[in-house]
C-alpha cells in the first residue's frame, strides 16, 4: 500500500503588497502519526480569511507571527482518521487552525472543537453563519454597535462575508442599512436579494457624495471591514453618540506592520464634536457564548432572514492565488478552499 | 457724567495658523441697554481655553462658527449691573459665554448660570475647580475613562488645566500615572508637588522610548489633549481592553478645519487586537451632574489632595496675544484674563 503524503504550503518568504504563490514553499512529506493525547485530521475546507495576510507579518499581531518554515496558517474542517485522544473520536468532524495542509496531527487545544453530527448542515456552513463568520457578525454588531430600530447602519466590506451579514442583521434589528462595496453586481444584489437600502460602489462613486445622499440623518452605526479613506468619509457623517466598530481593514493588510499601515483620518477629533465611540473586537472573545449566536442566525436563517453565499476554490494547490480574491474583489461570499 | 465704554475684541479675519492681533478689532462702542428679561454684565474675568481658536474657524465645530465681526467669543465671570429678569438680580456674579468685552446684554439663556454667594470660593475658581475644567477632568476621567486601581494611566497636556486635575484625580483613584508635558519645570511639578510616578517632556524626549520605560504593563488610560504623534505613539502601546479618552487635541487647533488636521495614528487598528476604545466626549453633556463632580473636587480640594494654579493675565488688551500661551506652553495653569 501506497503511504499517503501530506501536501502543504509552507511559509517561504515575507510577502511585499500582495502574497504571491513564490512566498510559499510546497511540500510533500510523510503524514504524522498521533502521539499520546493526539489525533489526525484529514482536512477537507480551508477557510481563507482577509486576516490570513497578516500572520505572514514579522511581528506579533493578535496571533504570534508565523516563522518562515511554518506551515501557512489557515483556519480548517476535517475528518479525525486516528486518535489518541478520548474526546476526538475517529470519523468525527472537527474545526480548528490547521494549516494549508492535507493532514495535521492535533491534541485539540486552542480553539479547536468538535462540529455537532447533524447531516442537515452542510460542513462548510460551520466556516460562515455557525462559525467565526457568524459570531463575528452577530457580536460585533449587536454587543459592539448596539444598534437600535430606526438608525442609519453604513457597512464596508458589505458583499463579504461578515459585511453581509452584519448588513441583514441591521435590516432584522430595524436599522436603515447602507451597504459599501466594488462592483455594481454587488450592489445590486445587496439592495435586491438582501434587502439593504441603499449601496455603494466605492470603485465607481464617490463615498463622501453618496454617504451624504443616502444618510441625511447621518451615520449612528459604521461597522468597518476596510479602514483607508473609507473610514475618515463615514467619520465626517457620524451622527451624535455615534459608534465605529473597527473588525477589519482589509485595504491595509498587505502592508508588513500596522505601523507601516496609511494615515489614519485626519478628522478623528469629530469623535469629540459627536461624542461618538471607537472600538475593536476580536471574535475569539465571544467564543464562550456562541450558542446564543448560533440560535439566533439559525432561526433568522430558517425564517429566509438571512441568505448567504460560499465561493468554493478546488484544490490546495489553488489556495495562495485564492487568498488574493480576497484583496481584489473577485470573490463573491465566503471564501474556502476545497482540500478534499 | 461719562458715558462708560463697552471695549470689545472682535473676529477680524479668519487666522492662518496661530491667530494674531491683527486677525481681531479692537472696538469701542456704548455699553448696551438691557431690554426686557434681559440684564447687563460687567465683566471681570475671561477664561481663556485651548479650543477658543477653533470658534475661529469658518465651518460648524461644536459650536455655530463666528461670524467676521462678531465679538470673540470666551467664557466670562461677570457681575450684574442691571435687570430686568428676577432669576438674576443687580450684584450677583454670573458665569457664560459673555464673549472678549467690558459689557455684556444677555437673557440668561444657554449654559449662564448664577455663581454661590461664598466669598471662600475665589471667583476665578469657577473656572477651574468649580467649573468646566473641573468637570471635563472629572467626568472625562471616571465616566468616559472608569479607571481602576492598579492601571496606568497617561495624560497629555498633563501640566495644563484639565490635565493636571485629570492626573491628581487618577492617582486618588490608584493609578499609575505618567505625564506628558513640555518642559523640564513642569515635569518637575508634576512628579514633585503634584505626586506623579513619572513625567516626560516631549520637547526633549524620545516619547515612545519613554512610555515604553515608565509603563512596562502597557497603558491602560489615555487622557488625550494633544492629538497628533503622541496618539500614534500610546496607541502603540496600549494594553488589553484600554480607553482612549479623547478630549482635546491643541497640537492641531492653529488649522482652519477638523479635515485639515495631521493625518491621524497609522496603528488604528491596534484598537482591533487590544479590543480598546476611543471615545470623545464634551464637558456639555454633564452640566446636569455638576454638583456631583464640585462636591468630589471640594472635598479632594480641602483634604489637600488637589492642587490646582491660575495663570493671570491683566487686562482685556492683552487677550489675542495671551491666547497662544495655551499654544506655545508658556502658561503654568488655567488661564485667566483680568478684565476689570
Amino acid at each position: 500500500m501506497i503511504q499517503p503524503l501530506n501536501r502543504q504550503w509552507r511559509a517561504a518568504r515575507r510577502p511585499v503588497g500582495l502574497a504571491q504563490p513564490s512566498d510559499f514553499q510546497w511540500k510533500e512529506e510523510p503524514v504524522g502519526e498521533p502521539g499520546p493525547g493526539q489525533f489526525l485530521v484529514r482536512i477537507l475546507y480551508l477557510s481563507l480569511d482577509p486576516s490570513n495576510r497578516t500572520w505572514l507579518w514579522e511581528k506579533q499581531t493578535y496571533l504570534p507571527p508565523l516563522a518562515l518554515g511554518d506551515v501557512m496558517g489557515g483556519g480548517g474542517i476535517g475528518r479525525i482518521e486516528k486518535s489518541n485522544h478520548p474526546d476526538f473520536p475517529v470519523g468525527s468532524h472537527v474545526i480548528g487552525l490547521f494549516g494549508w495542509q492535507d493532514y495535521c496531527v492535533h491534541d485539540g487545544s486552542g480553539l479547536t472543537a468538535l462540529l455537532p453530527n447533524d447531516p442537515s448542515i452542510p460542513l462548510t456552513m460551520h466556516y460562515g453563519l455557525f462559525g467565526h463568520i457568524g459570531l463575528t457578525a452577530y457580536f460585533g454588531l449587536l454587543d459592539v454597535g448596539k444598534p437600535k430600530a430606526g438608525e442609519t447602519l453604513v457597512v464596508s466590506g458589505a458583499a463579504g462575508a461578515v459585511g453581509s451579514l452584519v448588513a441583514q442583521i441591521g435590516k432584522i434589528q430595524g436599522c436603515r442599512v447602507v451597504g459599501i462595496t466594488g462592483s455594481d453586481e454587488k450592489c445590486r444584489w445587496l439592495t435586491g436579494e438582501l434587502g439593504l437600502d441603499a449601496a455603494i460602489n466605492y470603485k465607481r462613486e464617490s463615498v463622501p457624495e453618496k454617504l451624504s445622499q443616502h444618510c441625511p440623518q447621518g451615520i449612528d452605526i459604521y461597522f468597518d471591514n476596510v479602514g483607508g479613506p473609507t473610514l475618515e468619509a463615514v467619520i465626517d457623517r457620524l451622527s451624535m453618540h455615534a459608534r465605529v466598530i473597527i473588525c477589519g481593514a482589509i485595504s491595509q493588510y498587505n502592508k508588513s506592520d500596522v505601523r507601516e499601515f496609511d494615515p489614519g483620518p485626519r478628522n478623528l477629533f469629530k469623535l469629540v464634536w459627536q461624542r461618538a465611540r471607537m472600538e475593536g473586537f476580536l471574535v475569539f472573545d465571544y467564543w464562550g457564548r456562541a450558542m446564543e449566536a448560533i440560535g439566533a442566525l439559525a432561526q433568522w436563517y430558517q425564517q429566509g432572514k438571512i441568505k448567504y453565499r460560499v465561493d468554493v476554490v478546488e484544490g490546495l494547490e489553488n489556495a495562495p492565488r485564492a487568498l488574493n480574491k480576497l484583496y481584489d474583489g473577485s470573490n463573491t461570499g465566503k471564501l474556502i478552499v476545497k482540500v478534499a
